[in-house]
């Protein structure tokens, strides 16, 4: 075991306890996750979190993610994948051999939701896609993830998320007006508004089919998700297409800013002129609210640039203590930039309860955010670990009505893994992760 | 009208018709938005989308978004407003009435939804908190977000994105490693994650409603959607406590990059050694596969950096365009980095008809872009257009069975505008904005 590295223990107070506990609002929905990476596991996450009962249908080689070196790993457990999956559980198999198909058929049989995010075609050759699968169940809710969409000109293009950041104008944006030069957003945005995107679909056609709309295809390709997400403010200066001068106003992605204060760095934003007379007061000029040229909007716009001047200027001869004291006092909207140690020791996020550390069997304590929703009627609970690789096979097939003579027989022919089999390839996965 | 100064309507073909269509998953659920700015508001939208129908209350103010001047707007209406609130009527109510209120309880009489933005204590002084609504309709899933929460510490603080950013280490990773300032993501992404958290889980908790769980209030602080939101990824280091070489691992947020091409720039991600050969044969250097130093993970590991520095010196001796063409040919993820005319333009984004026009009578020819779920069992339309402040005041007073005496009533008495007013008013907002 390692030391202490950072002040996580003192921000979580006691490790919260391994075992699942609550219901969710989606209890009773049984969902088949055969998707990897990030877009459709963070989505069939969210559904067990709410309450959906997952499994994990994954290849031999298990989802990528699982023993990547782009995120610190252990055993063939990255971070990146524990906070992808938990509250499922997990089966193995070959679904290139005909009993492999025939088992994710059958789970697919006693399913509410399948999600995938295979590129288009890959689906089809296995003999798992929509049409298949509702002929075994004909009311699934089944959601095609993918990159660009079934079809055009990039459709068979393989994606990740910097990529669709690229195309939908959320690099255009990422600029500082003081060092101008254009670069990615450092998270996964694409694939998180892609995950989102699917399981609240998701929620809203189990919604439908209980009224009578039976199952149906949910076709989200990350490409139509991202640019919806990045949209309402990302092309503000785009939008109204009449607008003689849109190009040239301020939009939020200029306006944007990090204060330097005397000893470090603060967030404030004003959106109206009472904001911004608050913050001239917490600065020590009340002075500048009885301005005429800072009185109204109207001033506030033509001399933007001035007051912009004059409040980084103010900002500047202040140690951050003091200052965040005043702004508050004057309820300025404002913030400190944290560090990732600093966040687990926010006071408002210890008080929301945010974070929790659990102690997984196979690589030992996680660090993990709790669901953000507190649902008063359907609260969710502690979801179960994620799991290892082919954790669940003889769990769940043993559900689906298969024999112990049949699992061997699976066994023995490769379909699933034997346990010695996972081990050694759990050690490989640990040593393995590749690419830049 | 002014002239074309992009080539929006090249991209677009034609434009929409602005009559609504279609009907979505959410077809008969009733939403009463009581929300303002986005996080609110952009939930409210998803629903509406998805084929609810919404009703926004807007206080005799309006939403603060209608006339931001971060945004550019025409009349009182901003390319921030128009697409986080389309699809919605509004009713414009002097909440702080006696008798505005009453409009309000009406409404949640026959209402699904409920959502709120405001800081706590807001809802409770007006008296359409959760208890008071469920008092009037006990089955309603009725929705609280909030900057913090409903309690700690910083709870009554004023919150816009940006600050949020700052607090759940947003800003910690956005860093590009060759220019190592600290910067904000550009986006409203905290916002937006908060109304896709909210939108998803509200058709959870209908679903749940429908099976018997009955109305429920849902708590959604930014605080705890964003960090969650941010937490798969932007913890990476952080997560697996007992690995001692966790801090010091690659991550996602330091990897990231853009690359420059002879004449441009070029992204491109690669997560196996068969991507990053495939990269080296595009790059017209199929000798590197055959180098042990690169041929499988572990070299991979060792000398990423090496690798990453004869890429960059490789990519930059290609123009873009013969670079893009062999990257594509080679299978290797990439794309291109597109300012805002150019997504417009892009054959992927015009194949899956993403971005529309339509012409509002209040502010000529609108860019939107269309909602990106492909329901196959319940499409959704083309939602109606954003309203202007109080547009269907009085036709939302006839459904709630008011006569024309009781809606001139409220009219005089200053609960509900005068027509005229409402102009004025609009001009008003035009001229008005403010904050930098």
């Amino acid at each position: 075991m390692a030391p202490e590295r950072n002040n996580t223990e003192a921000a979580i107070q006691a490790e919260t306890p391994t075992r699942p506990t609550g219901s969710g609002p989606l209890s009773g929905v049984r969902v088949v996750d055969f998707s990897a990476v990030v877009s459709g596991p963070l989505a069939a996450m969210w559904l067990a979190e709410q309450g959906a009962d997952v499994v994990k249908v994954e290849t031999m080689a298990g989802d990528v993610t699982r023993g990547s070196n782009l995120a610190p790993e252990l055993n063939g457990m990255a971070g990146l994948f524990t906070n992808c999956n938990r509250g499922k559980r997990s089966i193995r198999i070959d679904v290139n051999h005909p009993a492999g198909r025939e088992v994710l058929l059958d789970l697919c049989r006693g399913a509410d939701v399948f999600v995938q995010n295979w590129r288009p075609g890959v689906v089809e050759r296995l003999g798992v896609d929509f049409e298949a699968v509702s002929t075994v169940k004909p009311d699934i809710v089944y959601v095609s993830i993918s990159g660009y969409g079934p079809d055009g000109p990039y459709a068979s293009r393989r994606v990740y998320d910097p990529i669709i950041q690229g195309l939908t104008g959320h690099v255009a944006v990422q600029k500082n007006p003081e060092i101008p030069f254009l670069d990615l957003v450092r998270t996964i945005v694409c694939d998180k508004a892609t995950a989102l995107t699917a399981a609240g679909s998701v929620c809203a056609a189990l919604f439908a089919r209980d009224r009578g709309a039976g199952g149906q295809h949910l076709v989200i390709p990350m490409l139509d998700s991202a640019l919806a997400f990045f949209f309402p403010d990302g092309f503000q200066s785009k939008a109204l297409l009449d607008d003689d001068e849109a190009d040239s106003r301020p939009t939020l992605a200029r306006v944007y800013r990090l204060s330097e204060t005397a000893d470090g760095q603060v967030v404030y934003f004003t959106a109206t002129v009472d904001e911004l007379h608050s913050l001239f007061r917490a600065l020590g000029h009340e002075e500048w609210t009885a301005d005429p040229r800072y009185c109204d909007a109207a001033g506030v716009r033509a001399n933007r640039e001035e007051i912009g001047a004059m409040v980084a200027s103010a900002i500047a001869s202040w140690p951050t203590a003091d200052l965040t004291a005043r702004l508050d006092a004057e309820q300025v909207p404002f913030g400190p930039v944290l560090d990732l140690d600093q966040v687990q020791d926010d006071p408002q996020i210890r008080h929301n309860r945010l974070l929790r550390t659990r102690r997984h069997p196979a690589i030992g304590r996680l660090l993990e955010a709790r669901h953000p929703v507190r649902f008063s009627s359907t609260p969710v609970g502690v979801p179960r670990l994620a799991p290892t690789l082919g954790e669940h096979d003889t769990q769940i097939l043993t559900e689906l009505g298969r024999s112990s003579d049949d699992i061997e027989a699976l066994r023995s022919d490769g379909v699933i893994a034997s346990p010695a089999e996972r081990n050694a390839d759990a050690k490989r996965a640990s040593a393995a992760g590749d690419g830049p």
